[in-house]
Formats: C-alpha cells, sequence, structure tokens
C-alpha cells in the first residue's frame, strides 16, 4: 500500500493513544473553564470533514451533558456582518490547518461579542490558535492525503474526552485507548470491504444513513465517497431521509447504513426492512446479526462498541470503503481532481 | 394544468397576503414574549421541507436580530432520553401538518425544561400547536400535494414577519404584500423553466447550490428535485461546496446556482466563474446580468428582490423548475412513489 490516504487511516489508533495520553491535562481545563462561566450553549463554526466532526460535538454534548448545542454559520459575520450576542455561550472553531479565514473570523468575532471560545486544530500556531481563548490539539501528525482520516478521528477523540471531563469522568482516556484497540479490530474489516468494492465500481449515487449521534459518520463517509470516488453520495438521518427523500429508493438503488448498537438501533433496523421491501441495495456496517441478515452487502463490525464512541470506530470503516472503491474505480484517492489540502473561503 | 402541486404553488401570492393581514398581531404578540423573556438564543426542531424553512430562521435572526440560532436534533431528546436545559432558550417547532411525533416530543421536553416554546403550523388543532406556549398559522388553506409549496413559503412568511416585529419594524406586512407581487413576477419565468426542462430528461444527479440565507432554497429546491423527479440533488453552501465536494465537477456535471443580489453575491459570482472553469452545466437564478452570462442555461429572475425576502421569491423558481422536470420526465409530481403527505418518525 503506498498511498497516503490508506497510511494515513492506519495510523489512527496511535492519534488517538497520543490524544489520550498527551492531550487530557489540557482538556480537564478547558473543561473546569466551561463549568466556571456557566455555559449556556455551544455553537461550532467548521468547513467539510471539520463540520461533521461538529455534529459529533452536538449530539454528545447533549446527551451526555444537557447542553444545547449549534452549528454556526460563518457568512452571517463574514459576509452580512451581522453582530450576534454570544454572552454566555462557548464557541468552537474545528480546523485541521488552522487556516480557514471564514471560521477564524468567527472565532475572533465570537470572542469581541461575549464567547467564551475554543479551537480544535492540528496546528498550535496557526490563525485559528491565535484567535481563541483556548486550543486543543489533535496531535495527529502532518497529515498529507488530501481527504481527512485521522485528523478527522483526533478531532472525535478530543470532543469526546472534552464531554467526560466536563461531566466528571476520570477514566476516561483509558476509554479513548478502548477505542483505539476497537479502530484496529475494525481494520480487519479491510479484505472484506475491498471484496465488495468491485460491485460498486460503476455506481453513480448513492446515500449514507443513520440516526442520532452516527449521522457524523453517515456524512464523513459520503464527503469521502464524493472527493476520492466522485459518487454523488447524500448523508441522511434515517428520520429525514423517510420525509421525502425516500423516494429515491427504487430496486438496487445504493444505500450505506451505519447502525451500531444503542438507543438508534431500533429504528436503524425498522429503516433496514423498508430499504429490503423497496429493493434498496443495501451496504450495512453492523455487529447485530439481525440487521446484517437484512443487508445485500454485511460488513460485520467489532462487538461491544460503547454507543459515544461508535462513531470513531465506524468512519474507520467508512473510510477504508471510500479508498478501496477509489482503488477499485482506478482513482488515486490522494489526488482527488479540483482540490488543495486547505480551502480558503470567506 | 391539473396537478395539485401547480395549482398550490400559485395559490403563494394569496397566502402570504393572507399572511400579512391576518397573522401580524399574533406575532407581534411573540415578539415581544421574546423580548420580555430576554430570550439568548434559539432552537429550531423541524423534518424535510420545514427543515430547509428552519434554515431561513436562523440566518435571519442571527443577520437582523444577533439571536444565535441552531438546528435541533429531535433524537437526543427522542431516543438518547437526554435532559437539555433549555432556559431562556426560544424553542421552534415546525411542521406543516403540526403531527410530527418527534417534532411535538421535543418541544414538549424543551417547554419542560424551561424553554419559550413556539410552533409554526397550518393546522391550529394539531399536537405540535397544544405543545407549545404559542401557534403562528401558515394560513396555507389545505395541502393536498405531496410536495411541500404553499406552506414551505408561508412559513417563510410568518418567520420573516417574526424577525421584523422584533427589531420594531411595522411596516413589514406591507414589504410581504410586495414579496407576493415578486412572487407574481417569478412565476413569470415559468415559459422559461418549462422550456430548459426537456434538457435534463436524463439528468440523474445535480447539485443545489446558493450562499448565506439561500441556502434554505437550495436544500428546499433539492429536496423539491429528489421527491418528484428522483434525482439525486444535494444542496451545498457554495462556501461547503468548495471544500471537497468541487472534486465532483467534470464537464457536463449540473449545478443549479441560485444568486441573487446582496451580501453573498459576490461569493456566488467566484463560484461561477470556478464552475464554468470547471465545465459544469448551470442553471442559474438571478437578476443580475454578468452571472446570467456565465450560465450555460441561464433563468432571469425579477430585480429589486430585497435580499432577506429574496428566500421566499427565488423558491418559487425551484419548485417551478422541479414541477417541468417532473413533467418533461412523464413523473405525476403529486404522486412520489413511496411517500404520504404525513411523516411520522420518532
Amino acid at each position: 500500500m503506498s498511498y497516503l490516504m490508506r497510511t494515513e487511516i492506519g495510523e489512527q489508533p496511535e492519534v488517538l493513544r497520543r490524544i489520550a495520553d498527551e492531550e487530557w491535562r489540557a482538556i480537564q481545563s478547558v473543561a473546569q473553564q466551561i463549568r466556571d462561566q456557566g455555559i449556556h450553549a455551544v455553537f461550532l463554526a467548521a468547513r467539510g470533514t471539520s463540520d461533521n466532526a461538529a455534529a459529533y460535538f452536538k449530539y454528545l454534548f447533549e446527551i451526555q451533558n444537557g447542553l444545547p448545542c449549534g452549528l454556526a454559520a460563518p457568512s452571517v459575520v463574514t459576509l452580512y456582518r451581522a453582530q450576534l450576542n454570544l454572552h454566555g455561550a462557548l464557541v468552537v472553531g474545528i480546523s485541521q490547518s488552522g487556516q480557514a479565514p471564514d471560521v477564524v473570523e468567527y472565532l475572533a468575532h465570537a470572542r469581541a461579542n461575549g464567547a467564551l471560545t475554543l479551537s480544535l486544530t492540528n496546528d498550535p500556531e496557526s490563525p485559528l490558535a491565535s484567535a481563541s481563548h483556548f486550543t486543543l490539539l489533535l496531535r495527529a501528525g502532518a497529515e498529507r492525503s488530501v481527504a481527512a482520516t485521522k485528523t478527522y478521528t483526533g478531532t472525535l477523540a478530543c470532543i469526546y474526552l472534552l464531554s467526560e471531563a466536563l461531566r466528571g469522568q476520570h477514566d476516561a482516556p483509558q476509554r479513548l485507548h478502548h477505542a483505539a484497540a476497537l479502530i484496529e479490530q475494525a481494520l480487519q474489516s479491510e479484505p472484506r470491504v475491498q471484496e465488495i468494492a468491485d460491485r460498486y465500481r460503476y455506481m453513480r449515487e448513492c446515500v449514507a444513513l443513520a440516526r442520532g449521534i452516527n449521522q457524523a459518520t453517515a456524512q464523513e463517509t459520503a464527503l469521502k465517497l464524493i472527493e476520492t470516488c466522485y459518487v454523488m453520495c447524500k448523508a441522511y438521518s434515517v428520520a429525514d431521509f423517510m420525509h421525502g427523500p425516500f423516494a429515491l429508493i427504487e430496486p438496487g438503488f445504493p444505500c450505506l447504513l451505519f447502525a451500531p448498537d444503542g438507543a438508534t438501533f431500533a429504528t436503524a433496523l425498522e429503516s433496514a426492512s423498508k430499504l429490503r421491501a423497496g429493493g434498496a441495495e443495501t451496504v450495512t456496517f453492523a455487529s447485530n446479526e439481525e440487521i446484517l441478515r437484512l443487508a445485500r452487502m454485511p460488513v460485520p463490525m467489532p462487538a461491544g462498541v460503547p454507543e459515544m464512541l461508535s462513531p470513531i470506530v465506524y468512519a474507520v470503516a467508512g473510510q477504508l470503503f471510500a479508498y478501496h472503491l477509489a482503488l477499485a474505480r482506478d482513482l488515486n484517492p490522494d489526488q482527488p481532481r479540483g482540490l488543495q489540502k486547505v480551502t480558503r473561503t470567506l
């Protein structure tokens, strides 16, 4: 394997362990600040892959900390010149490069308008880090593939630890070490993923489905497929999918379904039945045997993945699928047409 | 024209006028409550078309009132049983039928957890109306087409008036009457839209692009195309599109671009140039001649549309495009396969 993307996919367990070992203290201190300042809401500014990590943040902090979160629309500040009242809010900017100009400007605005500001980035010297009160580091090493992989799961890992720190869970780093081991197990699904990739050589469009916290996984897999395979893939919550887009389903329509165990599993199972009844071609990532049996192409995942960590583990399966599909299509996953590693929008 | 969808598209000016004349007083009283209670953030619960209206709400209230807004994830409450702290927040539920069980449950939870709650619905007797402190009515009459049209722009109209009321603009109803007249002008683009629809008879996928407040327009047009034409259409902010999905662009790749005048126009123009350089097939809805000249298929829109009302006017052009494309594909736009008018998810 000589592609950067595959090398970086393989580095993810090590990145998680580094975050657990080296970033936990900084994370605990940010959590203390959030508590001290009586933060009542969180707004997250990010683009692309980082925006998918922001979706994970929203679910996790709402579920575990009861803290309502929303995604920011940077253009409100950068183009419309709104004056947002952000007193009592935490504003989080996410960008692996820390260069995204609109995210940087949004953070600077938030800081000037009363918010506590936090950046998640791979570069401590970046403009984003300078613009915010606190910075948490992804510690992923240089990411050279245009398609982000290890900085995505690294961001999720920092978010996980911050949520755990905020609710006083002192054993969170050990649980992140466990997640690293689960990624290693998930990487063992690679032969299976490689085997089925050929079947989708000529797939032109598909949907990626999940519910709840794995909405982030569906979105991130969709973006990886778009970037590396030029497949028109759209992510949906299975709930939203039933409101309209289900009309897309005809025999053979391909659906990737991420269905880990947990609170959302029952709705995923119900959707899997409807998709099967509609003749959809389902590629299902799950550990539950009942839902795997409903799939046209089951991809078994490790058992016993804690639900709140499942987006970290399942994202890896999505990365492998995008990577092997790119190879099956004779594309170079490291060189998506028309893209550069750092995208600058205002 | 015998299809319900087309009849209801034509009813939109009348719905807007009815809202301006009959709902303004109730809207002003809700605005007074929002002021009195010192609301510091807004969270919006909605699915499908209503979720696109929620995106309009977010941009409008952030731009015009500096009030940070976020979209809610109902499953956090309905499936994960989170206890959100929503003191000082306004929580808005949007559902034309008022039946969406997860939106109703989210509103009830928000009300029990300290939020001021507001519903936007077409049915004053619905469970959603009962669950919330206040209700604003869409006054759209029965909507019989599965693909929502007049309830979408009706929702936008209520949102517009509420934002204007909150900042003390007493002439807002007159401006909504003006928007109704602009819709009538936009409906005159129908022969042009009908003329170009045939060209997309066999289009399988496309993207719908906009920036800022017309993000809602791109999303809603994408949903209409999916529901009525089974075209895999994904909406993007042009800013997000440049982060990855731009890799989709190859000669002939179809892009719908909504580019009204205003604060975001310069970025839309820049994107139009990049799309042209990449050989994309652009269908551009705009009034500016420079950007129309860059389009493969320009669709001229009325001049002088106020930016904050442009999503109401441009949505109508998107509806017409979806409607005529459905006819060109010999599909019945009133009967999307696999869908019913009211979708129930928990």
